[in-house]
């Protein structure tokens, strides 16, 4: 198994309900740093178990990607979908749930919106994989996200040293602004930033909000401390608010 | 008893814990409509109760306070302090949860934020009953608010006809964003909005969350159609919002 396909089994649930549900991870790391793993949620992961005292209702997993400059866009979706799918087979996940931490929420947030601008594209060979996955999901939670490029790049010119790095050209990516995003019906979208993030101003999780106004898309947010940028995914709080809202139905 | 004084009790917790919890609502109007009264949350309380199998852990109310033109402001603030004191020494309350409609969500930010420019006006004698409400403050739910009076003239000129009712001038108003506002540290701020609404756009919901913000402020926000301005307070998903909520701890 290639590294990129690895997929670390926090908890198994033991399925006392007739619904497998799950919540994924997706580590950030700005597209290309080997730092953050799936095991950036081995904290979170205890923490969502021991504060369902062992016992949550539902599965526990975090997935790898490729990273740039090895690979460029759309390689790191591709693989998430591609991964997603394998996993969700594997397991007989019945209802997806993805937590995703800056471009591992990006990475959500592609999957949410569809990826307009892969659609017709032949090399993109996961159009029924990507239906499977949006048809199983259910909630998404988006941590410290980067959502438009452009305005990431018009706040901190600086990021295109790893901006340059994942994507041939930003116009590939799809601003939630610009592109016909369509968001499942099913998805509950939950956007949460951290008041400490020092990388990732207010600005882009803003940015979401306000292109979902734009959209008359539900959604819910959530800000306050939650530490610095990489601290987010090891969060206490967050880790409450995931088995909060996993139990509301 | 001056109808002002009107308190509307929907239920009665059995005190099953030590703590006696309650939810306050403050209705809306425009400080002027006579048809927005305590019984704006007749529905809603029903939903409560239905949801909780008539048995939720906190207890139900909706207060009063007069009208504009025949007060202007402070006189609904003070009404408001003044009904929720004496609800809480009657009923022996010990956690205060408030929520608001429209200019009930603008009540209770001024009793959120401590209505700075109130602080040293003699004829303000609530200062401590105030003090009293604040220590108690547990969530604050702020649905379809006005929370700008600039912005909200700016946006819709038309509204001068009430809010020239209700102030003298809207300088006596704290805006969010030019006052030194302290918010209870206790407070969860919880900020709802109807994409239906249609006396306001998401300008005011969104002005407060950008105030909260620059503050660094911790909090949640709930945004989907839960129906026109008029309809949100009777809304099932606010009920069940309020109610999942109010069970976090």
């Amino acid at each position: 198994m290639a590294k990129y396909e690895q997929t670390v089994t926090f908890h198994r649930s033991n399925r006392a309900s007739s619904v497998h549900r799950a919540i994924v991870f997706i580590h950030g790391g700005a597209w290309i740093d080997k730092n953050n793993t799936p095991h950036d949620f081995d904290e979170l992961s205890q923490c969502l178990l021991d504060l369902a005292d062992g016992n949550p209702s539902f599965s526990i997993y975090a997935i790898e990607y490729r990273l740039s400059p090895t690979v460029k866009h759309p390689a790191h979706i591709c693989d998430v979908i591609e991964n997603l799918v394998k996993l969700v087979e594997q397991e007989g996940i019945e209802e997806l749930n993805l937590m995703g931490h800056s471009v591992g929420a990006t990475l959500i947030w592609q999957v949410l919106s569809g990826i307009p601008s892969l659609a017709n594209v032949k090399s993109f060979a996961t159009p029924d994989k990507q239906k499977l996955i949006r048809k199983l999901l259910k909630r998404c939670y988006l941590v410290d996200g980067i959502y438009s490029l452009s305005e990431l790049l018009e706040e901190y010119p600086s990021y295109d040293y790893f901006v340059s790095q994942a994507f041939k050209q930003i116009e590939d990516y799809d601003d939630p602004k610009h592109s016909q995003v369509t968001i499942p019906l099913n998805a509950d979208i939950y956007v949460i930033y951290s008041y400490r993030d020092e990388l990732l101003s207010p600005r882009q999780s803003n940015y979401l909000c306000s292109a979902l106004q734009k959209l008359n898309k539900p959604f819910q947010s959530y800000w306050d401390d939650f530490g610095e940028h990489n601290e987010v995914y090891s969060n206490a709080r967050v880790a409450q608010y995931i088995l909060h809202t996993m139990q509301m139905h």
